[in-house]
């Protein structure tokens, strides 16, 4: 029954997956969906393929083993505690998270090391982070001066020494504080304040991530790391602890893990994967990334074909991220291309000749970027081939909470 | 203590307000935050001016009432019960709802005329639309003849009989059948089908609620709504049911109220607006379409500052949707600008000679579209001056459930 006629995976865009046509009188899919199928899952819905997934886990560690590099993968990517889980068992350190909500919900599932890389001016949410000090092992990056005072009167109130990281910016431009003497001034502020303790440097290049051609993007994040390699000599020489240098991502992992000094990887996004990152090419100038499968589908239901050009599928912005400036595109079906048709449905297009999908046809996406898709979702499919081997939970999709 | 220095709201584009920076040793805010001020509230968080929806829910019922048209505004735009229950009591003859959960979310809050206005053909979705059906009243649009049989085939199977309207594509080209034979024919199919009751005609011009201008937008929305108009027409003379005819947007709410033959508004953003509808135009041609108040904002925290030229804020795409093609601007702080730092920032640049907001300090930013913006959050703040009057929560934000 089942037409899987194109799986593809070329030219670092969206790849389509064509399921069968759903059949009538399919039940009500209601409570616990394990061990039901692909078919039966109401759309639109987030799938990982749990074999593309765990490859992908098993690269990253043996990896930063082989290199003698640490990694603590970036949670803002998935905000599920059962991938923590996965990873941490793989062998990473921790997780590191972007929001206070991730970091109670990771804390609150168990998971340990958790650093927080966004800085947070707030005093609730300083609070917050201090009683998760109380209970285990988490570590916040500052900035700036201020943030430092925040913290360390807030650790004084809980009597709890709170783990910090210097956050530098290296050329990211979003957050941190400039390298060399003005890190190193905070950095001394953090080292002689009483309930703070220095542990390192945080340094976060995304303007290196995702620059296109190895040659380029190696050369991009080598001159960023440099500055933090630097900064971090700068604090040995001063007897400030330089333990941790933090940084990389996706993108530059085979990079940045081969640079002396940095410590561990944020990695975040290579469990997923995703179109924007396919197509940064891979090491040798390959066209694709490859270094990672991608794992992670919406899967959607093809609900109007009234015309002979397009179909829409139920999943628009609201349910498949397109912030993006390029369009997904249907590599996988030849002459297919999707757009957003607004909030609530998107649309593929064929050119002359191609073959439309026909109405309740179900079609799987690869995500522009796997980051804000999985944040309008509460919960991962876990797919063993056809069937849904776990439903995870995810965490803190909600920003906003008491 | 309160520097409120720009709450302009000219030019359509975007505005920042700016409120004091935050206290130090501000407590935590826990539980319920009814009662507490702006500056208490944790950061990114969606607010609405209650003063302002207030009068946006009495200038829309005011013009229907006196234009005699009905209106059930698309919920789709708040997934809030509570907004639903005040339209409703304004005067709107329901609501209409996107997805299947925010039907389900709407009753069982005890909203009641919800019509579905997107196709759905799992027959889990069905049945769950049939399982409302006995419930209250809700009804469903229909673009497909399958769709019919599937509806008809679920409704006999739980001995209900439900309401219909066939939704006709009238140049949206995103759902609907086409108009005139195609349409009768459906309808037809449906007036026959023992479990369903044909109620009238859907017609959604998507293609003109955000048309720049008012006469070119008069042009096309009276274009489109001619094709609903004349297929009603159709469906009279062939002696069928037709007594709804929705359509119409909150960009054409003072043009297709007055087209003989709509019954009922789709209006949604009205409530909110927000920067794409703002520079649509006024009926006048003025630049600003301010028949309705921006009511909608999202509070943010200065979190890093760092450099001369800019400062970053806690909201990137997944706290403040910038889908939308154009920037939000900043017209109330001259030689402002935001815009997205990726998934958890916003970067605000300053032209030379202007003043930036310093650590700290909450920043407030009208939408670019209000839809893909509250279905980033699970509550809203309705706001009566600088305190919280309500917590209102929102449903369904979670797209893929059981």
């Amino acid at each position: 029954m089942r037409r899987r006629s194109f799986i593809a995976a070329s030219a670092g865009l969206a790849v389509i997956q064509g399921t069968d046509a759903i059949a009538a009188n399919q039940p009500a899919p209601a409570g616990d969906l394990r061990g039901r199928t692909r078919a039966e899952l109401p759309t639109p819905a987030l799938l990982v393929d749990l074999a593309a997934f765990e490859a992908n886990v098993r690269t990253m560690a043996d990896h930063c083993k082989k290199a003698g590099c640490g990694f603590r993968p970036h949670a803002k990517t998935h905000k599920c505690p059962e991938i923590a889980r996965r990873q941490i068992n793989a062998g990473a350190l921790g997780v590191c998270v972007a929001t206070v909500p991730e970091a109670e919900g990771m804390v609150a599932a168990g998971v340990r090391g958790v650093l927080l890389t966004s800085p947070i001016l707030e005093p609730g949410k300083i609070a917050r982070m201090v009683a998760l000090a109380q209970k285990g092992e988490v570590m916040l990056s500052l900035g700036h001066a201020r943030q430092a005072e925040l913290l360390n009167d807030a650790a004084g109130q809980a009597r709890v020494t709170v783990d910090v990281l210097i956050d530098v910016d290296v050329g990211d431009r979003r957050t941190g504080i400039l390298p060399g003497e003005p890190a190193l001034e905070l950095a001394r502020l953090v080292a002689r304040s009483k309930h703070l303790r220095l542990r390192g440097i945080q340094a976060y290049a995304g303007h290196a991530s995702h620059v296109v051609g190895f040659a380029q993007r190696d050369k991009v994040s080598r001159e960023a790391m440099g500055r933090a390699v630097a900064t971090r000599e700068l604090f040995a020489k001063a007897g400030l602890n330089v333990t941790i240098l933090s940084g990389g991502s996706t993108g530059t992992y085979n990079i940045d893990s081969t640079i002396r000094g940095v410590t561990e990887l944020q990695v975040g996004s290579y469990v997923f994967m995703d179109v924007d990152y396919r197509r940064i090419g891979g090491r040798n100038e390959q066209a694709v990334y490859s270094d990672f499968r991608p794992s992670l589908t919406v899967l959607t239901t093809v609900v109007s074909a009234t015309h002979v050009d397009r179909v829409t599928v139920d999943a628009g912005t609201k349910a498949l991220d397109t912030t993006v400036s390029w369009r997904a595109e249907a590599q996988g079906i030849p002459g297919l291309t999707y757009r957003a048709g607004g909030d609530e449905f998107g649309i593929l297009t064929a050119e002359a000749g191609a073959k439309l999908p026909r109405l309740g046809d179900r079609l799987e996406f690869i995500v522009p970027h796997c980051d804000p898709t999985t944040n309008l979702y509460d919960r991962i499919y876990a797919m063993r081939g056809e069937r849904v081997e776990a439903v995870w939970p995810l965490v803190a999709r909600r920003e906003s909470r008491s």
